[in-house]
Protein backbone atom coordinates (compact mmCIF):
# COMPACT_ATOMS: atom_id res chain seq x y z
CA UNK A 1 0.00 0.00 0.00
CA UNK A 2 1.19 3.63 -0.81
CA UNK A 3 0.15 6.43 1.69
CA UNK A 4 1.07 9.85 1.09
CA UNK A 5 1.00 12.32 4.14
CA UNK A 6 0.76 15.71 3.65
CA UNK A 7 1.59 18.62 6.12
CA UNK A 8 -0.49 21.51 4.94
CA UNK A 9 0.07 25.24 4.15
CA UNK A 10 0.16 27.83 2.04
CA UNK A 11 3.55 28.62 1.47
CA UNK A 12 4.58 25.46 1.99
CA UNK A 13 3.38 21.98 2.04
CA UNK A 14 4.68 18.92 2.65
CA UNK A 15 4.33 15.82 1.11
CA UNK A 16 5.84 12.62 2.46
CA UNK A 17 4.84 9.02 0.33
CA UNK A 18 5.75 5.83 1.70
CA UNK A 19 5.21 2.15 1.05
CA UNK A 20 3.60 -0.31 3.84
CA UNK A 21 3.73 -3.63 3.65
CA UNK A 22 3.56 -6.41 5.95
CA UNK A 23 3.80 -4.30 8.42
CA UNK A 24 7.08 -2.53 7.30
CA UNK A 25 7.49 1.04 5.57
CA UNK A 26 10.14 2.56 2.99
CA UNK A 27 10.26 5.85 2.06
CA UNK A 28 9.42 6.65 -1.54
CA UNK A 29 9.73 10.61 -1.89
CA UNK A 30 9.60 13.52 -0.04
CA UNK A 31 9.06 16.95 -1.10
CA UNK A 32 7.41 20.11 -0.74
CA UNK A 33 4.84 22.11 -3.20
CA UNK A 34 5.80 26.47 -1.84
CA UNK A 35 4.20 29.17 -3.22
CA UNK A 36 5.85 32.20 -3.98
CA UNK A 37 4.38 34.96 -1.33
CA UNK A 38 3.86 37.90 -3.85
CA UNK A 39 1.30 35.37 -5.70
CA UNK A 40 -2.30 36.09 -5.14
CA UNK A 41 -3.78 33.88 -2.72
CA UNK A 42 -6.03 32.21 -5.47
CA UNK A 43 -2.98 32.19 -7.53
CA UNK A 44 -0.85 30.27 -4.50
CA UNK A 45 -3.95 27.97 -3.44
CA UNK A 46 -4.29 26.62 -7.74
CA UNK A 47 -0.59 26.47 -7.60
CA UNK A 48 -1.42 23.76 -4.50
CA UNK A 49 -4.25 22.28 -6.35
CA UNK A 50 -2.03 21.72 -9.75
CA UNK A 51 0.91 20.53 -7.88
CA UNK A 52 -0.91 18.45 -5.43
CA UNK A 53 -2.77 16.71 -8.17
CA UNK A 54 0.81 15.69 -9.93
CA UNK A 55 2.07 14.17 -6.86
CA UNK A 56 -0.97 11.98 -6.58
CA UNK A 57 -0.77 10.97 -9.91
CA UNK A 58 2.55 9.89 -10.27
CA UNK A 59 2.38 7.85 -6.96
CA UNK A 60 -1.10 6.50 -7.12
CA UNK A 61 -1.11 6.61 -2.91
CA UNK A 62 -4.00 3.90 -1.91
CA UNK A 63 -4.44 6.20 1.34
CA UNK A 64 -3.74 9.99 2.32
CA UNK A 65 -2.86 10.86 5.96
CA UNK A 66 -3.04 14.61 6.63
CA UNK A 67 -2.57 17.14 9.51
CA UNK A 68 -5.29 17.92 11.78
CA UNK A 69 -5.07 21.64 13.54
CA UNK A 70 -7.32 23.06 16.29
CA UNK A 71 -5.64 24.83 18.54
CA UNK A 72 -2.41 26.82 19.33
CA UNK A 73 -2.51 28.83 16.53
CA UNK A 74 -3.97 32.26 15.89
CA UNK A 75 -7.27 32.93 14.06
CA UNK A 76 -5.39 34.58 11.10
CA UNK A 77 -2.70 31.37 10.39
CA UNK A 78 -6.00 29.48 11.38
CA UNK A 79 -7.81 30.64 7.79
CA UNK A 80 -5.11 30.65 5.83
CA UNK A 81 -3.85 27.21 6.64
CA UNK A 82 -7.18 26.01 6.77
CA UNK A 83 -7.00 27.32 3.19
CA UNK A 84 -4.50 25.30 1.80
CA UNK A 85 -6.14 22.22 4.02
CA UNK A 86 -9.01 22.62 2.11
CA UNK A 87 -7.37 22.29 -1.32
CA UNK A 88 -5.42 19.02 -0.23
CA UNK A 89 -8.78 17.54 1.30
CA UNK A 90 -10.59 18.38 -2.39
CA UNK A 91 -7.87 16.94 -4.32
CA UNK A 92 -7.72 13.74 -2.07
CA UNK A 93 -11.72 13.70 -2.68
CA UNK A 94 -11.73 14.56 -6.68
CA UNK A 95 -9.01 11.58 -6.54
CA UNK A 96 -11.68 9.10 -4.57
CA UNK A 97 -8.56 8.20 -1.87
CA UNK A 98 -9.40 7.67 1.55
CA UNK A 99 -8.45 10.17 4.32
CA UNK A 100 -6.70 9.76 7.89
CA UNK A 101 -6.44 13.23 10.04
CA UNK A 102 -4.19 12.48 12.66
CA UNK A 103 -3.35 15.52 15.55
CA UNK A 104 0.40 16.26 15.78
CA UNK A 105 0.00 14.53 19.03
CA UNK A 106 -0.97 11.50 17.05
CA UNK A 107 1.94 11.66 14.94
CA UNK A 108 4.69 11.95 17.97
CA UNK A 109 3.53 9.02 19.86
CA UNK A 110 3.26 6.96 16.54
CA UNK A 111 6.43 7.94 15.55
CA UNK A 112 8.37 8.56 18.49
CA UNK A 113 6.30 6.53 21.11
CA UNK A 114 5.32 9.72 22.99
CA UNK A 115 3.05 12.48 22.44
CA UNK A 116 5.22 15.36 24.25
CA UNK A 117 8.24 14.85 21.92
CA UNK A 118 9.85 17.32 20.56
CA UNK A 119 10.06 18.31 16.52
CA UNK A 120 13.53 16.93 15.94
CA UNK A 121 12.80 14.11 17.75
CA UNK A 122 10.24 13.30 15.31
CA UNK A 123 12.13 14.28 12.37
CA UNK A 124 15.40 12.08 13.81
CA UNK A 125 12.89 8.81 14.24
CA UNK A 126 11.56 9.51 10.62
CA UNK A 127 15.21 8.80 9.67
CA UNK A 128 15.69 6.15 11.69
CA UNK A 129 11.99 4.48 11.01
CA UNK A 130 12.76 4.94 6.96
CA UNK A 131 16.49 3.71 6.81
CA UNK A 132 17.48 7.24 5.27
CA UNK A 133 21.00 8.27 4.95
CA UNK A 134 20.16 12.00 5.83
CA UNK A 135 17.08 13.57 8.29
CA UNK A 136 14.84 14.63 5.15
CA UNK A 137 14.89 18.19 4.83
CA UNK A 138 13.08 21.08 4.75
CA UNK A 139 11.31 19.87 8.05
CA UNK A 140 7.75 20.62 6.23
CA UNK A 141 8.83 16.91 4.28
CA UNK A 142 9.81 15.59 7.23
CA UNK A 143 6.30 16.01 8.90
CA UNK A 144 5.32 14.49 6.29
CA UNK A 145 6.44 11.72 6.33
CA UNK A 146 5.77 11.35 10.13
CA UNK A 147 2.35 12.09 9.03
CA UNK A 148 2.40 8.85 6.71
CA UNK A 149 4.03 6.94 9.26
CA UNK A 150 1.39 7.48 11.89
CA UNK A 151 -0.85 6.75 9.50
CA UNK A 152 0.47 3.32 8.62
CA UNK A 153 0.74 2.95 12.21
CA UNK A 154 -2.58 3.30 12.75
CA UNK A 155 -3.87 0.98 9.79
CA UNK A 156 -2.45 -1.95 12.34
CA UNK A 157 0.92 -2.74 13.06
CA UNK A 158 4.77 -1.40 12.46
CA UNK B 1 -20.90 44.29 -15.37
CA UNK B 2 -22.13 41.35 -12.89
CA UNK B 3 -20.98 40.55 -9.49
CA UNK B 4 -21.00 37.88 -7.78
CA UNK B 5 -20.52 38.02 -3.73
CA UNK B 6 -19.83 35.29 -1.59
CA UNK B 7 -20.44 34.47 2.12
CA UNK B 8 -18.45 31.46 2.89
CA UNK B 9 -19.01 28.32 5.09
CA UNK B 10 -18.65 24.78 4.90
CA UNK B 11 -21.98 23.92 6.20
CA UNK B 12 -23.69 26.57 3.94
CA UNK B 13 -22.35 29.36 1.80
CA UNK B 14 -24.28 32.16 0.44
CA UNK B 15 -24.03 33.59 -2.62
CA UNK B 16 -26.15 36.53 -4.22
CA UNK B 17 -25.26 37.67 -7.81
CA UNK B 18 -25.99 41.48 -8.51
CA UNK B 19 -26.08 43.39 -12.16
CA UNK B 20 -23.59 46.93 -11.52
CA UNK B 21 -24.56 49.32 -14.31
CA UNK B 22 -23.95 53.30 -14.90
CA UNK B 23 -23.63 53.60 -11.39
CA UNK B 24 -26.75 51.65 -9.89
CA UNK B 25 -26.84 47.92 -8.81
CA UNK B 26 -29.86 44.88 -9.42
CA UNK B 27 -30.23 42.02 -8.02
CA UNK B 28 -29.87 38.94 -10.29
CA UNK B 29 -30.15 35.60 -8.44
CA UNK B 30 -29.15 34.49 -4.82
CA UNK B 31 -29.54 31.63 -2.90
CA UNK B 32 -27.06 28.81 -0.68
CA UNK B 33 -24.97 26.16 -1.45
CA UNK B 34 -25.37 23.77 1.70
CA UNK B 35 -23.67 20.14 2.43
CA UNK B 36 -24.69 17.73 4.65
CA UNK B 37 -23.42 17.24 8.26
CA UNK B 38 -23.14 13.48 8.08
CA UNK B 39 -20.75 13.77 5.19
CA UNK B 40 -17.43 13.65 5.46
CA UNK B 41 -15.50 16.92 4.99
CA UNK B 42 -13.51 16.24 1.77
CA UNK B 43 -17.17 15.33 0.44
CA UNK B 44 -18.42 18.56 1.13
CA UNK B 45 -15.55 20.27 -0.16
CA UNK B 46 -15.72 18.47 -3.30
CA UNK B 47 -19.96 19.77 -3.46
CA UNK B 48 -19.22 23.43 -2.75
CA UNK B 49 -16.43 23.30 -5.29
CA UNK B 50 -18.67 21.68 -8.07
CA UNK B 51 -22.08 23.61 -7.09
CA UNK B 52 -20.02 27.13 -7.23
CA UNK B 53 -18.55 26.18 -10.51
CA UNK B 54 -22.15 25.48 -11.49
CA UNK B 55 -23.00 29.31 -10.40
CA UNK B 56 -20.52 30.84 -12.24
CA UNK B 57 -20.88 29.14 -15.51
CA UNK B 58 -24.82 29.88 -15.54
CA UNK B 59 -23.85 33.63 -14.60
CA UNK B 60 -20.33 34.37 -15.48
CA UNK B 61 -19.70 36.98 -12.98
CA UNK B 62 -17.01 39.67 -14.36
CA UNK B 63 -15.69 39.90 -10.83
CA UNK B 64 -16.23 38.28 -7.43
CA UNK B 65 -16.29 40.02 -3.64
CA UNK B 66 -15.64 37.74 -1.30
CA UNK B 67 -15.90 38.10 3.05
CA UNK B 68 -12.75 38.07 4.74
CA UNK B 69 -12.52 36.53 7.97
CA UNK B 70 -10.10 37.17 10.36
CA UNK B 71 -11.14 37.45 14.17
CA UNK B 72 -13.19 37.04 16.42
CA UNK B 73 -13.42 33.33 16.05
CA UNK B 74 -12.20 29.96 17.95
CA UNK B 75 -9.20 28.40 15.57
CA UNK B 76 -11.32 25.61 14.82
CA UNK B 77 -14.18 27.18 13.43
CA UNK B 78 -10.89 29.31 11.48
CA UNK B 79 -10.31 26.49 9.79
CA UNK B 80 -13.30 24.94 8.79
CA UNK B 81 -14.45 28.36 7.30
CA UNK B 82 -10.78 28.72 5.83
CA UNK B 83 -11.51 25.21 4.04
CA UNK B 84 -14.48 26.41 2.51
CA UNK B 85 -12.39 29.23 1.57
CA UNK B 86 -10.22 28.17 -0.33
CA UNK B 87 -12.26 26.45 -2.44
CA UNK B 88 -14.02 29.48 -3.62
CA UNK B 89 -10.80 31.72 -4.31
CA UNK B 90 -9.49 28.45 -6.00
CA UNK B 91 -12.35 28.45 -8.19
CA UNK B 92 -12.52 32.45 -9.21
CA UNK B 93 -8.65 31.35 -10.01
CA UNK B 94 -9.78 28.81 -12.14
CA UNK B 95 -12.21 30.89 -13.65
CA UNK B 96 -9.67 33.45 -13.98
CA UNK B 97 -12.31 36.01 -12.15
CA UNK B 98 -10.59 38.84 -10.50
CA UNK B 99 -11.63 38.66 -6.56
CA UNK B 100 -12.13 41.42 -4.30
CA UNK B 101 -11.77 40.71 -0.32
CA UNK B 102 -14.13 42.39 2.29
CA UNK B 103 -14.40 42.33 6.12
CA UNK B 104 -17.32 42.72 8.09
CA UNK B 105 -17.12 45.89 8.71
CA UNK B 106 -16.10 47.37 5.38
CA UNK B 107 -19.19 45.60 3.97
CA UNK B 108 -21.63 47.39 6.43
CA UNK B 109 -19.49 50.51 6.28
CA UNK B 110 -20.74 50.13 2.26
CA UNK B 111 -24.16 49.18 2.33
CA UNK B 112 -25.83 50.69 5.64
CA UNK B 113 -23.11 53.38 5.99
CA UNK B 114 -22.00 52.72 9.42
CA UNK B 115 -19.45 50.05 10.31
CA UNK B 116 -21.09 48.99 13.56
CA UNK B 117 -24.11 48.20 11.84
CA UNK B 118 -26.07 45.49 12.92
CA UNK B 119 -26.69 42.58 10.72
CA UNK B 120 -30.38 42.97 10.30
CA UNK B 121 -30.14 46.65 9.48
CA UNK B 122 -27.36 45.53 6.56
CA UNK B 123 -30.60 42.63 5.44
CA UNK B 124 -33.07 45.21 5.13
CA UNK B 125 -30.83 47.60 3.32
CA UNK B 126 -29.86 45.14 0.83
CA UNK B 127 -33.22 44.29 0.35
CA UNK B 128 -33.96 48.29 -0.45
CA UNK B 129 -30.73 49.02 -2.54
CA UNK B 130 -31.84 46.01 -4.53
CA UNK B 131 -35.60 46.82 -5.03
CA UNK B 132 -36.31 43.47 -3.57
CA UNK B 133 -40.22 42.40 -2.24
CA UNK B 134 -38.70 40.85 0.80
CA UNK B 135 -35.49 40.65 2.61
CA UNK B 136 -33.81 37.89 0.90
CA UNK B 137 -33.46 34.79 2.74
CA UNK B 138 -31.73 32.57 4.07
CA UNK B 139 -29.07 35.32 6.10
CA UNK B 140 -25.91 33.62 4.24
CA UNK B 141 -27.22 34.72 1.19
CA UNK B 142 -28.54 38.02 2.31
CA UNK B 143 -24.93 38.48 3.79
CA UNK B 144 -23.76 37.49 -0.04
CA UNK B 145 -25.52 40.04 -1.38
CA UNK B 146 -24.15 42.58 0.75
CA UNK B 147 -20.77 41.68 -0.21
CA UNK B 148 -21.59 41.83 -3.77
CA UNK B 149 -22.81 45.97 -3.08
CA UNK B 150 -20.03 46.55 -1.05
CA UNK B 151 -17.63 45.45 -4.02
CA UNK B 152 -19.87 47.44 -6.73
CA UNK B 153 -19.51 50.16 -3.91
CA UNK B 154 -15.62 50.04 -3.84
CA UNK B 155 -15.53 49.64 -7.44
CA UNK B 156 -16.71 53.66 -7.60
CA UNK B 157 -19.39 54.99 -7.08
CA UNK B 158 -23.53 53.51 -6.34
Amino acid sequence: MIILGLDPGTATTGYGVIRYLRGRVTGVCYGTITTPAEDAMSRRLLTIYNEIDEVINRFRPDEIAIEKLFFGRNTTTAITVGQARGILLLQAERHQIPIGEYTPMQVKRAVVGYGMAEKKQVQRMVKEILHLDHTPKPDDAADALGIAICHAHMRGGL
